[in-house]
């Protein structure tokens, strides 16, 4: 019998649907590749191919828009927010505008031609989420912006056109909505029950234990008990921060070994799923916040969303979150290339 | 310069990007037709081949799951609800979960093989919305059952499996998130002003009229000020009602002749592409809501979504609204097929 189950901070429900998993259209994802290109303008040595540089992790004595590289992060081609001009915000009563003031970044991952953050030692995706740290530290001085967003696109099946390992940052003149919605979801657990939800699945979870996929002196790593997604992954550090621009120097250690680790298995137990990583963050703007916790959700893009989802918000998960988490558990960590 | 746009009922901002449109990867979906099979289920004289029949229009001399029927009900082959027990609500403090008591049906919305409801007769599109309506008036009595959701997906794109026309409907022991949200940020409206934001919304397009993709005694279809897709388009009955089931006589067979004009110029002007369009309606136990307006969204699968929609529920339309409704309005009206 299918069940349906509701997630504490959203109050979203999910009908969580075992018996579909024998559906004949089920994970027949057409795994289509990303072209590579023998000039693959985030490779060492083809900088002049992107737009200019705007920030790097590179050796002391190389310069801007040259190779000596370990993370670089420039503007996006086709970006859709400006980070020029006021934001400029208008409108009657029924409909509002403002101009699209932001930023839009492409964070290069790594100099090598590599698909994949699993592929890199684990000081190296330590590097990349620290550069996202910087980033965010640095345009949170920019009274304009209330909002940064950092997310990675894998595979064409999650909307990454190029192969190449890369993130992306958007900060935003405004919260969006799903974020917001969190904020305030979980500002309504609060008030109920004085305490960040966050901590408690963090608790109800490390109890349980049968949804946790990986845990670290820093991170705990489950498949969330009202996931959307089949192997959907939550990433919460156990220390409460609403705000991911705070992370201290152990914790991006310990997060870029986890992180490295889990997308390892990931791609090993699904054979290179599409996916797509966000961090969750507090707006720049907010102090930090008692009820907010910041994290990562790890979505691999198995399924197709159809109408209903869409229409509704309402999700169909055909694979249980304990399952997921056991076999994430189960992949085989000696084949887990060594950093 | 791309702006940023509020969607009056929900507070969602998205990013209208019209500089965006020339990137290089928008619209190249690659058109994955359904595999047609000769033994199509939902072909007249294939009826053995689906669950039974749950309801049908059809000769009053035929019999259930034999030929002679105009529109045809039968459980979903692989259900994610069940019409079996009782909602069983449990759960603590964090966590809550309940039987997925339900119904899941699937809707053949024709005897004939086409691909389309612009293939058929204007009465047979009517017949469909009417069976819409009466199953939504059957489930509604069921005591267990809160909320009603008719979707139809168009194209392996838009999570269609077959390519025979057919239409789902989706019963639910709770009301899904999207919808609440809708109910709620509605009521806000209402509350602030004294009128139902949907009744104010189509006001505002006819007295603008550039977002107006087509009008009739008893609706208007425009593309959403703030609309989320590319060719996003809304059909908005004149009439306020909460609930799509009190649709009359006279605005169905009306709603037949739109919704065939409408999804044929969508098929004209964007060469058949996928798409959902879903009935957005109340509660089935809410009375008449003063502040809510049942509509129909219809969204073309013309852009991937990628890990910003996901996690932030902020959407990029690379194609401004006004320029949408335009060519929508001039999608050639002579090739339509007469009915």
């Amino acid at each position: 019998m299918p069940k349906l189950r509701k997630d504490p901070i959203m109050g979203r429900w999910v009908i969580i649907a075992d018996e579909r998993a024998q559906r004949p259209h089920d994970f027949h994802t057409t795994v289509q590749k990303p072209e590579r290109t023998h000039d693959c303008p985030f490779c060492e040595g083809n900088e002049h191919n992107t737009p200019p540089e705007v920030d790097a992790l590179r050796d002391p004595d190389s310069q801007p828009n040259e190779p000596g590289w370990r993370v670089r992060v420039v503007r996006n081609k086709f970006p859709a927010l400006r980070a020029e001009g006021a934001v400029d915000r208008q409108g009657d009563a029924l409909y509002e505008t403002m101009a699209a003031v932001g930023a839009h970044e492409v964070i290069i991952d790594s100099p090598r031609h590599v698909a994949s953050l699993s592929e890199l030692p684990a000081e190296a995706v330590r590097d990349v989420f620290q550069v996202y740290r910087d980033r965010l530290r640095i345009h949170k001085q920019d009274r304009r912006f209330v909002h940064g967003i950092v997310f990675k696109n894998v595979g064409a099946g999650a909307g990454a056109s190029l192969e190449h390992t890369h993130s992306q940052l958007m900060v935003t003149p405004i919260v969006p909505i799903n974020i917001w919605q969190e904020i305030t979801g979980s500002l309504r657990y609060y008030n109920d029950r004085g305490r960040c939800v966050f901590c408690e699945i963090v608790d109800e979870e490390l109890k349980d234990g049968s949804r946790v996929v990986m845990e670290t002196d820093h991170f705990v790593a489950f498949c969330p008990y009202a996931g959307r997604f089949p192997f959907e992954i939550w990433v919460v550090p156990r220390r409460h921060d609403s705000h991911y621009e705070n992370i201290a120097p152990l914790a991006l250690e310990d997060l870029g070994a986890l992180m490295k680790l889990l997308l390892h298995n990931l791609e090993e137990k699904l054979e290179r799923p599409p996916y797509n990583y966000i961090i969750h963050s507090s707006p720049f703007d907010h102090p930090g916040l008692l009820h907010y916790h910041w994290h990562i959700e790890i979505i691999p893009r198995l399924t197709q969303v159809a109408g209903f989802e869409w229409g509704t918000g309402f999700y169909i998960n055909p694979v249980p979150p304990e399952q997921a988490a056991e076999q994430l558990r189960a992949a085989h960590p000696s084949s887990a290339p060594s950093s």
